[in-house]
């Protein structure tokens, strides 16, 4: 059964950044973006989205809810393989228009391509720009290894 | 004089994921999400947006400048102040439509209300949402102390 709790109504600019009214501000598409860490070693594991929905479901069942936007619908992360993001902090921004979740990933990771985090690959900084680039393209560094094999799990 | 170096083109799923082009993806606004993390810490800082132009100085200059959607300009974070942001790492995630920055924070803090980092408030998880609704509206929790006056720095 939901709570009979709703959300702020969207104030003034100093309403929203010094008052304590949960105003989470949903685009135009109905989404706000959401950056979730690890608990522990607060590596950034994932960027995704929430509709109003996805966000009350993670609020109610403390396991991270967003609503994939290739898909068009709710994603209980983890709720089939079991690999869910137990939420231990929630906060948002100066504004409300970001969400950060902080969580206990279950299993060997959260990204789809086998890693960790989908943070896997470092971009170029000042001269690395050049000296790496192929072909005058600028070239990612893979930096992690795969923790498991998504070929066997999805 | 900028390099004459290009990001990748966006290939297909396999080649974003899985190859090293670096090819961001700017939305239908010119706009990639960047999330800003302490290097030291971890602690998430900000999230802000980058256009192309931004990103490409960013990377140049190892400072971070994003694009400000209110003012519809550049932003170089600090630049009168002072309290820039040290890029000491750059990452983009699976599917490339995310940056994640790591810097060094010069000065006492990011958000221009007066914190460290822009989550100064935590939201309510499961049982404290109705627990600490007021009039039936979710309630944030402020969770740090200001770190700096705002009225003297803006």
């Amino acid at each position: 059964m939901p709570l009979p709790i709703e959300f702020a109504e969207r104030g003034d600019k100093n309403t929203i950044e010094n008052e304590c009214g949960f105003a989470p501000k949903f685009g135009d598409d109905g989404l706000i973006p959401v950056v979730t860490q690890d608990n522990k070693s607060g590596e950034v594991l994932m960027v995704a989205y929430m509709n109003r929905e996805a966000l009350q479901q993670t609020i109610t069942i403390r396991e991270a809810v967003y609503y994939s936007r290739s898909r068009n619908q709710l994603w209980h992360k983890g709720e089939t393989s079991g690999n869910v993001q137990k939420v231990t902090e929630m906060r948002t921004d100066c504004d409300q228009d970001v969400i950060l979740l902080k969580v206990e990933q279950v299993g060997p990771g959260c990204c789809h391509v086998g890693y960790a985090s989908c943070f896997y690959r470092k971009a170029p900084l000042g001269d690395q720009l050049a000296a790496t680039a192929e072909n005058g393209i600028a070239q990612l560094e893979l930096s992690e290894e795969k923790t498991y094999n998504p070929d066997e799990v999805y």
